[in-house]
């Protein structure tokens, strides 16, 4: 018998013990990290009120109890009696029983409504109906990307609960080694923005940490070759620390290599990581590049994703506990912190932050039971890298867009699907609430609808203030009349581009490509008009091009032509809308972190960027700084 | 076709198109390092005087002739003309012929007579008989090492063939990747002395270099289960900087881990590593511990051994060349210099140095093309560690044994067999020639006569003016009077004991087993006797003990019991003997090493000396300078 089978019916005797006799425990099993407990009395369970919490404290497991598939009521009498527990003002959408477990899953519009208090109409399903419910959200903006990850995922359940159970049994082997180590090795973003990845490591275990494109490169991957992350198939985990593609384009790559483990993320970063990874895959194709990998391994990679929630401490290897906390970076944006063997040591890796408080985000988390080494991204760490204040970024961009407006033109703005946009329509939608532009319509084009409705599918991973405002559907800004999805193609375009004015938000942020093209072909040439840039403009791109004053630009003329177009648009920059923290921000993390770690790795930032914030925290705190190089391996411990 | 026999094809064209047509060349291949090529008319090849000379400097490899096993020469009729050739004054002792190959074995007490004035008599020797010559040294001191490791070569000499050509295959294949980088990964020896094993690799290529134990540990192997040395197999060289067992233990371990490849280190390192690792299993039988690996491994690593010469550069990987430079410390101990890619960057590992000259060798090579990067040892790094000058030490030991001759008594210095005893016979062996002290017996024990007549054995690798007095068997020191080989057990060290006044040079060195336990039962209770440490005690040794006072020594009596022993002779210490450097040695080394490193990595000693090491050359030269821990990897480039 193998030690785990043997753990397993040694948890299967405590739970016995414990519970009172009346109630049957027919298997017990490990579910990724969780521990799902079948029984021939689900009813019974849920009516001890606090038993799977006090379960789940002795065992120090998170617990899932399942009614044995032998005793299951059948699913329309269950539909029955659900229907009569949940009260209608919850609006419930879906239910979807699935009987090989007993699950429930109950998508509606107030999810909170169908918990209830600490959990009580849940366990009110359960007596009532007999099977286990698991609650989501019906996305307030219909969202393509999370119907369609969850209409996959539910195709997948069977193939699902093995990879599972494979990877609970991995999390709780048996450890092997006496040695006591922990080491990082940098697979890229060192010195360089772009492909983030690191492999974390202990005598036990081998833990991949992101694993990203690098943008303006000429496909250039993280050094997945490296001894130390091979072969791949002996890594136990993947964390992604958040869904952009410098984090996380190359994810599906590794299933390609032979990875065959799970992937630890929010929710929301695995919804957009399959947003934004099949579109990297149409961008590629339109571009004439063979793509990496084809999109079966995105959906590999989504099978593979374990969420996680904010603040869950979970096991996710024999000597390795992860926890996520928010790192108000984009949706779902998570500061990784490891705990490692049984108070050994602990790492955090912080991902991309923004440390102040932002529209759409609460500021990043900087505070952890421990933390003795910090791997920090360093984007804007170089010495002068301070930004405008967003109060008065923001005073600016309404000041352009009067202008603009009194003189009858329209506003177009690049910008990222992902956050950014999102931050935007905020700042524009309270603007014209409060009057301080004129109410107009504000036209998005490219993905940030689909972005945008992927934000209001996860409102709890959103600022408080914004969170409780979509809680109440009449006060979601996201559903304010003035923005308007472009899905009519060109032809809507060129309506809005002869019609009144108003605020164009495009992708591409800087104009590589996408609809922002015809944006600019149509609303180009208006003197009246004006572009303004929020966000950074990569060296090479057309975006940077038009920033520093080019005034002509090639569009794709008839018959494979390049012609020129004439811009008389007024162009403007207004930063300070960044998603990542500038070196201010950067430093106010180092310095309230609590504890204050012993060494810090500033990663993800050109050399010059590192090495001026590995400086300047050695010599503001005193700490042990590294600026490191790419294939570097430290040892801590 | 493989690139490589294309490669050979080349080779080939090329070599026919610069000799002259009368010369059949049949078969070109590689053998480890060199190039072997097979010629129907060996006797026109060396005819054409510096034919081969011009061809290896064309083709940039060193390159063998050999006759094609059709033309042989019977041996018989070889035999005549070759003796005809060589003098009689070079002694010939033994001629091996192998048909296979076309080469015969010539065994001669001068090689130097046999090679002639630029291989003027070896050129004369193919032309006369038709075969390759090639020449070892008759041992003026018979060691069963030299004559059990040449045997053991002649008779493995098929599989060898087989195994060099591999490796040559190896070493020629094409090159595959388009990165640049040079790492170094440290698997021992970091803040700790012992177990002296790194990985040093390239996209294309990784390198073992060392692979030791740790002495006075239980049993710690290098970090072998690390990333960046597996799989062993992936492992393309194995360099071994000299012979000591913290540096060569755990190399036949590599082959039963499954490593497969070559070792590269000096004749002299084969022979001894032969003869240490060999007792190391011993001594570990004879301690009731289970040996790591069985005596079959030592003769795999032999087999593996290709040998290399101070100043040979050598291919041993598509983009590695490596040249041993003399590192003074003991027989055959080499400073290891990388060349990596073409020009692209140099990387010296100093192994153990000693820089000033000593009796036995001149002092270490610290003069390279280029070097940017060196890894050096720091066993006496701290910042109080100088030593006595040897000149003083001399001095001091001499003054002893005339105290201890003038009552009567006798001397007994335990001693490592290897290096430490034959500085010490020079220097008696000088101080009775000239007769500071008095001429009396000096009994070797252990395994110093063994190493002794290995060190005779490869005078090119001794101190230049040690050389030429060897060359001259009446000068040869090691051959004096005095020295009396015990090799008649107990019973002679009995007599020896009851006997004259002498000095008693015995294994081993820390007093931790070996003769030297009972020499110090026969001559440890009598007050007119002396023991003198010449050499580093280690904590936790009865060396140590006995060096800090301790008067009473168990030993084993009958039955298992163990009895004390009483010491009254006297205890000594004198320094200044070592094979290391001293703070001041190693200082010198780099500040007189041309080119001077960019960065220095100090390894090969505890925690305080490797830093104090580090800082010190920080501080004086500003360079970088690191005290790395086992298990980092350094990228450079």
């Amino acid at each position: 018998m193998s030690t785990v089978d043997q753990q397993l019916e040694e948890i299967q005797d405590t739970i016995e013990s414990e519970i009172p006799p009346d109630i049957t425990v027919t298997e017990v099993k490990y579910e990724g990290p969780e521990l799902v407990v079948y029984t021939r009395d689900p009813k019974q369970f849920a009516q001890n009120g606090d038993l799977i919490r006090r379960l789940a404290s002795k065992l120090r497991k998170r617990i899932t109890v399942r009614p044995d598939p032998d005793v299951l009521t059948p699913p329309d009498q269950a539909r029955a009696a659900i229907e009569d527990v949940i009260p209608e003002e919850a609006g419930v959408t879906d239910l979807d029983f699935h009987e090989d477990t007993g699950e429930v899953v109950i998508e509606a519009q107030k999810p909170g409504m169908v918990i209830g208090r600490h959990g009580s109409t849940l366990r009110e399903i359960t007596q009532e109906a007999g099977w286990t419910p698991e609650v989501v959200r019906t996305p307030p903006i219909e969202s393509s990307t999370v119907k369609n990850v969850r209409n996959f995922l539910k195709h997948e359940r069977e193939e699902r609960r093995d990879i599972l159970e494979k990877v609970g049994r991995q999390i709780h082997r048996e450890e092997m080694s006496e040695d006591e180590y922990v080491r990082i090795t940098t697979l890229g973003c060192c010195r360089e923005v772009g492909r983030a990845s690191f492999i974390l490591s202990t005598p036990e275990t081998r833990i991949l940490v992101d694993c990203g494109d690098k943008p303006g490169s000429e496909g250039e991957v993280p050094y997945l070759q490296a001894p130390e992350a091979n072969p791949l198939n002996s890594i136990d985990a993947v964390v992604l620390t958040h869904a952009h593609l410098d984090h996380s384009a190359f994810i599906p790559l590794l299933f390609k290599y032979g990875y065959d483990g799970p992937i630890y993320c929010t929710e929301p970063t695995r919804d957009l990581m399959g947003l934004l990874t099949l579109d990297y895959l149409d961008v590629a194709a339109k571009e004439g590049r063979t793509p990496p990998y084809e999109s079966e391994m995105v959906r590999e990679a989504i099978k593979h994703c374990i969420p996680l929630e904010y603040g869950d401490v979970t096991d996710i290897a024999p000597d390795v506990k992860l926890t996520f906390h928010n790192a108000g970076h984009i949706l779902g944006s998570a500061v990784s912190h490891f705990h490692i063997g049984d108070g050994l040591y602990n790492v955090a890796f912080s991902g991309d932050i923004h440390y102040e408080d932002t529209r759409l985000f609460n500021g990043a988390v900087n505070d952890f039971p421990r933390v003795e080494t910090l791997v920090m991204e360093s984007t804007y760490g170089g010495r002068n890298d301070y930004q405008t204040d967003q109060a008065d970024s923001e005073e600016k961009l309404k000041e352009l867009i009067n202008e603009t407006y009194e003189k009858e033109g329209k506003v177009l703005i690049p910008a990222f699907a992902v956050g950014r946009s999102q931050e935007l329509m905020l700042v524009l939608e309270e603007a014209m609430r409060e009057g301080d532009i004129p109410t107009m319509p504000i036209h998005l084009d490219g993905m940030i609808w689909e972005a945008t409705a992927i934000h209001t599918t996860y409102p709890e991973y959103l600022r408080d203030d914004l969170r409780d405002r979509i809680f109440h559907e009449d006060e979601n800004p996201f559903l304010a009349d003035q923005f308007n999805h472009i899905d009519g193609g060109e032809e809507e375009r060129m309506d809005v581009a002869e019609g009144e004015p108003c605020i164009i938000l495009s992708t591409s942020g800087m104009v590589t490509g996408g609809p922002i093209m015809s944006w600019i072909e149509h609303v180009g040439p208006d003197p009246d008009s004006r572009m303004v840039f929020v966000g950074y403009q990569a060296q090479g791109t057309l975006g940077r091009r038009i920033q520093s004053g080019r005034d002509e630009v090639p569009i794709g003329g008839g018959g494979g032509r390049t012609e020129h177009l004439k811009l008389n648009m007024d162009v403007d920059t207004v930063d300070g809308f960044s998603g990542h923290a500038d070196r201010q921000g950067l430093e106010d993390f180092v310095r309230t972190m609590n504890p204050r770690p012993e060494k810090v790795l500033c990663v993800h930032g050109d050399e010059r960027s590192t090495q001026d914030l590995s400086s300047a925290l050695y010599h503001e705190f005193n700490m042990r700084t590294f600026a490191p190089k790419n294939l570097e391996t430290f040892r801590f411990l």
